[in-house]
């Protein structure tokens, strides 16, 4: 089971760290901007909760070889596109990363409870671990985020799975299960949305 | 007194918010990027200002109704907006907002001399906590800050408005004396400015 | 020999903020942006990496003398730049910029790993000290990080030079000696790279 979630943990965050690189390389940014921005992507969700939360140490100090890995990644991603002329599109990654919403989502939802938040600041949280990577890679790539702009339900499915979690916990029902329906929700509500093509109603201002 | 005050700080941080509300909008952001603007553009500054002085808990987490505040004011001006086709404008926005100025210049620099910090280090503080929320709201959307290109006194009225606040206590006066000189200096100060049009020297690098 | 140390770490500063202000003052800034862009290449990467490590209080706290330095520095180049028509150029520039990536890297490296950071997560502080601090400037002033588009070694320079730093550490060399040689490895290799015009080597995703 633990063996599982790894895996799932670690599929996530190769495909936020794998949408660093895409867009890195999108915008013609050289070696270290495409490390830089797949570290912000993968990692700068969870950093932003934890200095909010003022929690030390960080995920990737604590367990400093997912940096080797991140490093890793990037040099094998960037050989790949060298050697093949030939970048993974961005509907491959969209399946991985509708999972590492859901699983973020829901730890990140979860550590800002155990750390005593009310109900919507846990929620907040969740989002902002969840979507806050991908918001800094945009900031720094120049670009308005994404999750901001997009009109297709992302920040959204976290805002509802994280409230599943914090219903769970209310209703008294184990950890793990909370956990498991938050993220499942989450990445079940991105996933529909892809499917459907669903947006969010616009609005016209002033016109 | 203190029914006044929370007045004047609803007023002021509705007022930042709605400014918030307003740039996401121009830039045809979705829903959730005109809640988390609008949050960034009411809460950016003090949580900036917290992070830097490492203090605990934020506003919006010890008082969490104001994030559920800030989601009705969001969810009613998209309504709003969508029914009327009408938008506020930004002059409407200038008074509050120069309200606001004054009193989060004054908040924001008493925390950081509570802290302990020296003079100019609170005079920053009491800056960042009125402007930095505006800043973070444009490095969102993509924009130089306005407080940085503007020409208009803005940072600059809130930073002679804070030294009346230090020097306000170097004399001795009380705390409620300083904070209404502070914070009525910044807001005429930036009224002044807005009523006369003034506008900062410019000069002309390297031409 | 810390008299040598302090009017080097001042070069240093200086030529961080000044490339703050050349920034600020190619983007039509007012002098409000022009202070704090300066501020932020000058002490942001520092600032930063404290936020990071949760160490207080910031070297601007501790010394605030140092933010009236940056107030006159600011008022000394805009009034210069107004009277001559005339802007220092990047290329003067570049040698204490240098100078100063080679002491920054030092001094951040070092500072994380007393904090009990493990190596890679040191070198990366070392990064961010030393780099940062002109990557939160370019993203005030709307423009991708010149450190991660650049393709000309910069940070790659401070990435190398704070492992000499972990190494003399492992090997028992003294302090002193092992900042010194993390300092000069980083200048002399971003002076090369100056120098000879070397460019990291480029490709071109999905072409």
């Amino acid at each position: 089971m633990t063996l599982v979630l790894t895996a799932i943990e670690a599929a996530a965050t190769i495909a936020f760290a794998t949408s660093g690189i895409l867009e890195a390389a999108r915008k013609r940014l050289d070696a270290v901007g495409v490390c830089m921005v797949a570290g912000l992507a993968a990692f700068g969700g969870g950093t932003l909760r934890d200095v909010l939360l003022d929690r030390r140490p960080f995920f990737w100090v604590a367990h400093a070889g997912w940096l080797w890995g991140l490093l890793a990644l990037c040099a094998l991603a960037m050989l790949f596109m060298r050697a093949r002329h030939f970048a993974p599109t961005e509907r491959a990654m969209q399946w991985p990363d509708a999972l590492g919403l859901g699983l973020f989502t829901a730890s990140g939802t979860q550590v800002a409870l155990d750390s005593g938040a009310p109900a919507i600041v846990a929620v907040l949280m969740g989002v902002v671990t969840a979507v806050f990577g991908g918001v800094l890679r945009d900031i720094v790539c120049n670009e308005i985020p994404s999750a901001f702009r997009d009109h297709r339900p992302y920040a959204v499915c976290a805002f509802a799975g994280a409230w599943v979690l914090v219903a769970a916990q209310a209703l008294g029902a184990a950890d793990w299960l909370g956990l498991l329906a938050a993220a499942a929700v989450t990445a079940l509500l991105r996933a529909l949305a892809l499917i459907t093509g669903y947006t969010l109603p616009r609005w016209s201002p002033g016109d």
